[in-house]
């Protein structure tokens, strides 16, 4: 089958590669429907995180089932499914406590940027649609799986709700999404971070009500101005840099409460700082499974659009292009049609 | 007036100094029925927090008022008073958000290792009690001023309660208050991390129902062993050092929540770890002033005695030896008598 592989920085090619097959009972094969590049994806593209063999890419996924394991009980062949970047169990203590992306089963999902997937922990992983979806809802679908349930993720830890004020640091899929996110939580009032154009226009149509442009200490001083000196209550971290770490969390006020989702590379806190803001830090890889219910049935439902994040689609073979465009933020977010 | 002032790192001297003088009309002046060292004086007293001048010591109070300022309407001269080390104005945005300890107003207070003492804004910041206390309820009612106060918003923080296990790092008079705190709070089983016989014993009488003595790596593994592998849902750390942190951070569980209340000093926390370890990490200066009416109705019917972690008495002019005994950790917590 055809794959997008990465075999050094700045290096992905599409390949033949071995057809994914079934190897423990708890596994299932899917076909993907689409696939997309993450901003994580990124990370090892442009060199930051190392690369030892060539890596078949891709975490986000929908697809239809083909072939499940012996022991798989709630999804079967012929379904449309969506399942988060981390498979779960789903029944362990940690994934019954809603943090399925850290179950004590988990495996990081990896190529689903090709035909087919292997998908572990099946049982517990994929949530089937109600039908097989409108081929104008798979983008929906498909940013259910990671960037729609990250940005939920770092709302709800930021505690994004009624008569709070958010901030959302980053303008990517994530940032975009978690505006979305924060919205339907009830925010009252949602200041994304952006100096981009087309990113703007895309926050205020998921519900931002300002755009702050500045950055770093000016950002800072800019978000504590719109809250009267004090900072705001909620902010949400979706980048995963030293600075954007600092921004968020210089941004929420004391007893305020920062969630982060950017992937943390290189960045250091000191104790010192974080114990006088007096801010809730709470991050990690998004348990988006426990989401995927109610954000596909919101997607079902055509309440929430977060494929709009999509701002190109290039076919399968090309995602060496799609690539390019995201690393160069010429692309929010690029689908693969597989 | 007697005071308790440091002179250089190990010099502490009680010697006169000026009475205190009500500024602001929002000031009121008290006398002390007792005073304490903190484990947090220690830090100037062994030099790791730099001294520019003498410094009147002392932060934790309970006495009688004596004088209060023309807009002071809580409290009047002749009573009873318990106040926190932070003072509060009671009625900003932040205190209201139940944060008084990051007040807009908020000053930290100092010099009451003394005879008097001068309390700013008296009226968000002090609370009496219901009536001149027994002598023996004195010693009670200082602890929660702070050292109560803080280990209670430790276990807060970390989300003590029915059907959690929680994990204590610290054996000092905060640590050991978090014990007590995670006990009233309904905690199923309560880990204090301590290697020192009477503190363990001190522990068991809070509440603890294991004891780890294992300090670093191996304090962790001791907690993941007890906890199936997981790790306990909520930890507290009480006191402010890379390894304390470390071992608090590490000794959760997914999605746990870490509260931390020791002060930081230089300590520093790795993005990337913090971000996989999945916790909810939360501290700082305690809000000491939202518990305490709560926690001066528990000491008034004698629900809980705090005070048992005073292990020395001696008078105020002997606040030396108090300084000395706490750090060569022959006392748990010293108190002076006024």
């Amino acid at each position: 089958m055809r794959a997008a592989v990465l075999h050094a920085p700045g290096d992905v090619r599409v390949e033949e590669i071995a057809e994914p097959a079934i190897t423990a009972p708890t596994d299932a094969i899917i076909r993907l429907s689409a696939a997309c590049v993450c901003g994580s994806d990124l990370w090892p593209y442009r060199g930051i995180e190392p690369i030892d063999a060539p890596m078949p890419m891709g975490h986000e996924y929908v697809g239809v089932v083909e072939e499940v394991g012996s022991e798989v009980k709630n999804v079967k062949p012929g379904q449309f499914v969506v399942g988060s970047f981390a498979t779960s169990d789903g029944t362990c203590e940690i994934c019954l406590s809603g943090y399925p992306s850290s179950c004590v089963h988990r495996v990081f999902q990896s190529g689903t940027q090709a035909e087919r997937a292997l998908i572990a922990n099946a049982d517990g992983t994929l949530v089937p649609t109600p039908g097989m979806p409108d081929a104008d809802l798979i983008p929906h679908l498909l940013a259910a799986s990671d960037v729609l349930g990250t940005g939920w993720f770092g709302a709800v830890a930021a505690e994004a709700g009624p008569g709070r004020t958010v901030a959302v640091v980053g303008d990517g899929a994530v940032g975009l999404l978690a505006v979305l996110a924060a919205e339907q939580l009830g925010a009252e009032r949602i200041i994304a971070m952006s100096r981009h154009a087309s990113r703007q226009k895309l926050a205020r149509e998921f519900g931002a009500t300002d755009i702050v442009t500045e950055r770093g200490d000016e950002g800072v001083a800019k978000i504590k101005e719109l809250t009267g000196g004090l900072g705001a209550h909620s902010v949400v971290e979706a980048v995963g840099t030293q600075e954007s770490m600092n921004q968020a969390i210089r941004s929420a006020r004391p007893g305020g409460h920062v969630g982060f989702v950017g992937v943390n590379h290189d960045v250091t806190l000191s104790g010192e700082e974080l114990f006088f803001s007096q801010v809730h830090l709470h991050g990690g890889p998004a348990p988006v499974r426990q989401y995927l219910p109610h954000l596909i049935d919101l997607i079902w439902q055509r309440k929430i659009s977060p494929g709009k994040v999509f701002d190109l689609a290039v076919p399968l073979d090309e995602a060496a292009e799609a690539y390019k465009a995201m690393d160069e933020r010429r692309a929010i977010k690029a689908m693969l049609t597989v």
